[in-house]
């Protein structure tokens, strides 16, 4: 496991991009939407890692729900590996929940899973492996 | 910089240390007590970055008001800078707020500062170089 990205949940990527480009002193490089998510993404690459800004596109967005709970802040930390499916297999039969019982597809041309918070000390954790080019 | 360690507030360390192995697969490489911060620390490597545990040993701690008003979950995001006191000049400099003014000691053989997260999104931020040998 490595740790690809960590999610901040924002209001506005608009004003939200300029702030996180002057503290990391460096730019976004790609904004994408993902609809079925009902958000729109901005990455940052720090060292090996990236920083995923997320804004909901819509109320029914969780990143919606999230900062109607909790404001604005970190939302999740995304851990890349060989095969999320394997993983959550693991986990599963190890006693930790998973949101999704199956990889399903993510922003940044990745499959992913999200397990359950409940089950990992309330930190939001995405598995991630990069999709295979057809 | 490049993301240091994640921070993750936990009410007890004896519980997490093996649930956060089990997600892992990697065991907790130490554990370190931080009297000035009234914390109890522990870590894992994770690909080129750590998690780091914080339990709060005393009332007084950030971390157990952090618990008391949020829950469990992710603290801060720790990056790696060349030079905190440069980087907290260069932050200030350009509006964002420094809870530190200069580098104090922290956790695991570091020069530390954090940002005040009012100006950072609302994500807790710390800025970390290694403390040179004598």
């Amino acid at each position: 496991m490595k740790i690809e990205h960590i999610g901040i949940a924002v209001l506005n990527l608009e004003s939200s991009i300029p702030l996180y480009e002057k503290i990391f002193q460096t730019n976004c490089y790609k904004i994408e939407e993902v609809e079925s998510e009902k958000v729109k993404t901005a990455f940052f690459k720090i060292g090996d890692c990236k920083i995923e800004l997320l804004q909901a596109t819509d109320e029914s967005s969780t990143i919606h729900k999230f900062i109607e709970k909790k404001g604005e802040g970190i939302h999740h930390i995304a851990f890349n590996v060989d095969n999320v499916n394997n993983q959550i297999n693991r986990l599963i039969k190890s006693g930790i929940e998973s949101i999704h019982q199956q990889a399903k597809e993510g922003a940044d041309n990745k499959l992913i899973a999200f397990l359950h918070p409940k089950s990992t000390g309330s930190v939001l954790m995405e598995l991630c492996q990069d999709k295979e080019i057809e």
